[in-house]
């Protein structure tokens, strides 16, 4: 029977070290031990809830169940989460069920263990092997923070002559930048300040705004797509000027505001607002695949995996101070 | 030198009866006689404007340009605006001139004379034969009404095995559920009572959704996509929880305000805000053939083409009093 430390929110809005107990493995479930573990900004919408943590693993497989096909001993895997698919519905049996209607959160298996652990048991069928080209540390900020702004590139129709608009540089904006350049796009990046200029030009824009004091923006050729990472709400009356007529706007970051657009342009401008989630199996192999082959990489800070490591990690992260993704390691 | 009577906005928000005089007739300009012009909610928008009204016109050709190639006296023709498109933009090249970026307002060529009118002078460019099964008076409304639903339904990947919802049965919303039904979609109306729920079910509609008083919505199969007919927001609280996965929804009035929806279950249920247009000119062809073919044919209230027809036509719409797309005649 593994037993194992996880890292849980709770009502106090403290993290707290608690112990997870699971049955033998049955089936395809595969024992981990979590070697790196991505922070996420969803992580801290849910540290004041009764729930393991983490869903950007990466680790090594210490024991397999009876049903285990292809992974073994000693193997590196990545995980976001283990979605309880039913299997049966469209949205299942299309492979996009990283939202099953039927069981709502995502289908979210697993609120007793998350990657902010020692230890965790996973399906196999949601486990993905590490490319040798990344580090545990590098690959488990892309298990979701990568796989999020791939799947908005990558699943919508942005083809590689297409401007690509990237709005903020952090944690996923940084990715972004990456992935945009890397299948061609001219990446035009959008942030407050002239600090990230450098380094957002060095991951591969091609053009960087600086929108603080500006009221009106001329970058030539208009975006056909944006990429909003920036947790405030875009000012539509600089940004929707310089869209494309049918241009494509993501807005990326978790919050429960409510998203707003003025109206007209919206419609005038034939405009198409895409909520996006993580991406679905297929979509997050191709994205570790076109990670390794181009070399992309999230820039990280590392932290201790401990109750006092994740509260740090995570008021880097609410202070804007993340350089650019957390990771957490076992000491 | 063609001179004839408009219909004006004015800074007093009061139609006025004007006079437009254009040069001869020159390349592929064609004179029309007005027989029927549709009103539109846009128009109420621009009553304050000093500009002609209508842009849901039919009539008949009186006199054609030196480069007219098809048309010829006495042809029946239909048109909404004419765009001014640059023919050098991506927009206009890729036949969706509707909006061009550089000429805004949709490149709308014309604030001299519309649809409101005794005559006006229009390219061929931008002139569509009628089809025979469709009298002036029922062909107005769909060169702008009948375009916008038509062309949501069309243009952005909605099948014939979908689930449609249509939000409203109005100007828009009675032609959306026939279009919607006649590509042999499920349609199921959402409106505030049951008043039109025989017209809906007679138009095609399979199920009708009375809201008043509801709090929770049990429709059975979620909606795939769903066209915001109404005036006012839609309360998302009742209606995402019925819109599927990686479903599309159309804000379809124009308003001035926001567009606002909740930001997490756009982003978990992968949904689609799709700001439309009227077609573009290929789309529009196969609307009127469509229409044609199927006798999906607007129900109207006809006016008096004057100041007077006019501003009581406006205030049936205002009042919701409409059934369901108001057509004024000359008299």
């Amino acid at each position: 029977m593994p037993s194992f430390t996880v890292y849980k929110g709770s009502k106090e809005g403290k993290i707290v070290k608690a112990q997870t107990t699971k049955d033998e493995l049955k089936d395809d479930q595969v024992l981990l031990k979590v070697t790196a573990s991505g922070l996420c900004g969803t992580d801290e919408h849910y540290k004041g809830a009764d729930m393991a943590l983490g869903h950007e693993g990466a680790g090594v497989v210490e024991e397999i169940g009876p049903n285990v096909k292809d992974l073994k001993k000693g193997d590196r895997v990545g995980w976001g989460y283990e979605h309880d698919s039913c299997g049966r519905c469209d949205q299942c049996l299309s492979g996009r069920e990283t939202y099953c209607p039927e069981r709502q959160m995502y289908g979210q298996a697993n609120l007793d263990q998350g990657s902010f652990a020692s230890h965790g048991v996973w399906r196999e069928a949601f486990l993905f092997k590490l490319p040798d080209e990344l580090t545990d540390a590098e690959a488990a900020p892309l298990m979701c923070g990568g796989a999020t702004v791939f799947n908005a590139l990558y699943s919508y129709g942005i083809k590689p002559t297409d401007r690509v608009g990237v709005m903020g540089v952090g944690g996923l904006g940084h990715l972004a930048i990456q992935y945009a350049a890397k299948m061609g796009c001219d990446v035009v990046v959008f942030s407050g300040s002239d600090n990230k200029k450098d380094e957002a030009t060095r991951l591969g824009a091609k053009q960087f705004v600086a929108m603080k004091g500006k009221n009106e923006l001329n970058i030539g050729r208009p975006i056909d797509a944006l990429l909003v990472t920036s947790s405030v709400n875009p000012d539509w009356k600089m940004m929707l000027p310089v869209m494309a007529p049918n241009s494509i706007i993501f807005p990326m970051t978790v919050s429960f505001d409510n998203f707003e657009i003025p109206h007209l342009p919206l419609i005038q401008q034939g405009i198409t607002i895409q909520g996006s989630i993580v991406a679905a199996r297929a979509v997050h192999r191709k994205m570790l695949a076109f990670s390794a082959l181009h070399g992309i990489k999230p820039i990280i800070m590392e932290f201790p995996m401990s109750e006092s490591g994740i509260e740090e990690a995570m008021s880097t992260l609410r202070d804007g101070k993340m350089r650019y993704r957390g990771v957490l390691k076992p000491q």
